[in-house]
């Protein structure tokens, strides 16, 4: 028995209206409003499961690059009007006050609000704090007289793809379901049961919302964890990864997580501020998650202080020579969205800096082009840190070289000689 | 490729010298210095092995309830002098100031330094902060001039048992090793891999102290900060149960954790503030672990506070009535060491209530009794916590009382009408 699971029900629907029937049959045009990353990725399993997509962005350049026979993309969201179904995947990041920042979401909200499509379903994709999608998507859709459950139907379904993971996406991950009043839910679980092996179904939008900001805050947590569990390792002379490594094989009670520059990306970084904010205005202090955001947010300047102290006394240069590799905030992706190493190279100019960077993904950022890497290259710095974990990065120019290393992923672990073995000994 | 990951070197041994071959054969007599919880599982899994165990505790009825062939208990430590391998399972918990309390290692350590057998292999079994196996011990046994590595061998293999577990046990839980120099773990490695199926070595005490020390301290970062998440939820109207159910859906990078009224037992309270220790004493500040044992010391206080809320106006009673079900701190176990219970046991007494427990493992505790359950008893009650969810509670007795009930571990929702299903709302 265990007492503290309940049931989560799983389902995949026969309906009995229209919209229900429609959506069923796959007989149904969906309309993607925000053609990022979250919209790619659902009109790409969308088409492939023979759904006619809309998307809309602002920015051509997001819509553009998809091609397929079922897809059309647009900069005018009213091309969407007809769609049976709209997925709200607009971005919801923090202002520059590190402050959540609805914009996106209150504009698409407010431009379907003018829509005049009966018997529509929307979701919203974004992530935002508990409670948004009933008291702030709502209202917003209802300014011109829409009503929920007569002309449209409100959902919130959390996007949950790990971008990169070979093993699991968005057809074999769960997808979590949370509606307003009874039609709803039924009508997204059918949704996404056209192209999603499961579906789960929460009691409110509000417990869906929260799923996705406990997963993240989760992730937050546990790698601003581990980066404080690394600096005392590190003042103790004890190397961190092996003692993960070795935690690892707990069968049971234990997920590894392994430290770095601080997480990136549009999720982790951020929901978290989300979900501070909304208990803040509860009145509620969340402590550690607080605490795991500082963390994170002290890494960058951690590191450079690190590399500061390395380059001492390396030259006479005015301004020491550092080369950052990977820019990106995932290994083997392209996606610089919330990424430490761009902390890094920030906080590295500030304190007097020469950085270049290379990044076989992202081969121009922000008036910096990625360098070419050469044997050359590496010897000329003061100090070269590794950011991301690329696989295509040729490690072996780094493995001996007399150039302090800041190697925040232990990537260089493999060319190291004293490697851990049996009976060996690292501390004397 | 994973670059954060890589090997950690797994053995079962065989070996040249006699101390070697005598382990390897299993003809070698054991001497376990500290019968509790600890030394009793690790007894249990050696006498069943076939290997001979001297127990050692002051207190002799913990070695006395042990009956079997290849054992023997006594109340004097010199009785291990002659063993060939020395377990030391004493407890190293927090004392009255909640510092760490090393004087049972302390006193066990001088004791052993005292021997004169020759090969004798020591290993420390009680959790200790990181350098404590080096600095702290290694000299105590060299106090009278047993040299290491010529007298005696040291090594660190932190207990990682969890109680109950029906699953995973000593035998098929991995056994992390650390030893001083090269013969300590390599006979290390070969005494537990006579009686479990995986032995881990690390490169130093130090990796195997920290280990154990991440093992445990994540746990009560992540149990911390599901109770610090379910404050949110409760102020916020949202069901935390149905959210880390829907969570727990991920089938990557999330583990699920459960509320309750904080962690308890000898390890996860206590192992953290070894390491908060440990890390300050080297200048480290660690925020989130701080922040978790803050958040966990602050349960009981927390509840019982729910409890006067929910009591206010029931009787004109001076003292109000609490009935505490399950004091154990850990469901279908009788041990309470460090139990939440038991804090909130203290707290509701200080704040005026009358409190009385239940509980079927813990018949007696410090001048209380546990009571009799009965539906008179129940309704007699101001407030009900349920405190530990021990299976054998009958549970429906409190299903439908009107009484008002604390139910930290969430086992009344199998009786509550309004479970979760498709469609439903909570919220309206």
């Amino acid at each position: 028995m265990e007492l503290s699971k309940f049931e989560l029900k799983t389902v995949g629907g026969v309906f009995s209206s229209e919209l229900e029937e429609k959506i069923s049959s796959g007989k149904v045009r969906v309309g993607i409003v925000g053609v990022g990353y979250v919209g790619q990725a659902l009109t790409a399993s969308l088409v492939e499961s023979g759904i006619r997509t809309f998307g809309y962005d602002l920015d051509e350049s997001k819509y553009s690059r998809i091609e397929h026979k079922l897809f059309i993309g647009s900069k005018f969201i009213e091309e969407l009007e007809t769609c049976e179904v709209i997925c709200i995947c607009v971005p919801t990041p923090l202002d520059e006050n590190k402050k959540p920042d609805l914009r996106f979401l209150q504009q698409a909200a407010q431009a379907l609000s003018k829509f005049h499509t009966k018997n529509q379903l929307i979701i919203i994709e974004s992530t935002v704090a508990p409670g948004t999608t009933r008291n702030f998507v709502l209202p917003l859709l209802t300014l011109h007289g829409r009503r929920h459950e007569e002309d449209f139907f409100l959902a919130f379904s959390p996007e949950r793809v790990d971008p990169g993971n070979a093993k699991f996406h968005l057809k074999n991950t769960p997808k979590i379901v949370g509606g307003l009043g009874k039609t709803a839910p039924q009508l997204t679980a059918a949704f996404y049961s056209k192209f999603v092996d499961e579906v789960v179904v929460t009691s409110s939008p509000e417990v869906a919302e929260l799923t996705k900001m406990l997963e993240n805050s989760f992730r937050l947590v546990n790698v601003s964890f581990i980066n404080e569990m690394k600096h005392y390792a590190d003042a103790a002379g004890i190397d961190i990864w092996e003692a993960i490594n070795a935690a690892a094989t707990k069968p049971f009670g234990f997920l590894p997580h392994y430290p770095g520059p601080g997480v990136g990306g549009h999720c982790i970084p951020v929901d978290p501020v989300y979900l501070l904010e909304e208990a803040a205005s509860k009145n509620i202090d969340l402590p550690i998650l607080k605490s795991a955001v500082l963390v994170n947010d002290l890494q960058p300047k951690k590191i450079v202080a690190a590399a500061k102290g390395l380059t001492n006394g390396r030259s006479d240069a005015k301004n020491k020579k550092m080369l950052l590799l990977g820019i990106a905030y995932k290994p083997d992706t392209a996606d610089t969205r919330e990424s430490p190493a761009l902390k890094i190279m920030v906080e590295a100019e500030k304190e007097g800096f020469e950085v270049n960077y290379f990044d076989p993904y992202v081969p121009k950022y922000n008036g910096f082009t990625s360098s070419i890497l050469t044997r050359e290259l590496v010897l000329e710095q003061d100090v070269i840190v590794i950011a991301t974990h690329h696989q295509n990065i040729p490690y072996e120019l780094f493995a001996d070289v007399d150039v302090p290393i800041i190697d925040t992923r232990n990537v260089l672990r493999q060319f190291k000689k004293d490697k851990v073995s049996f009976g060996e000994e690292r501390l004397s």
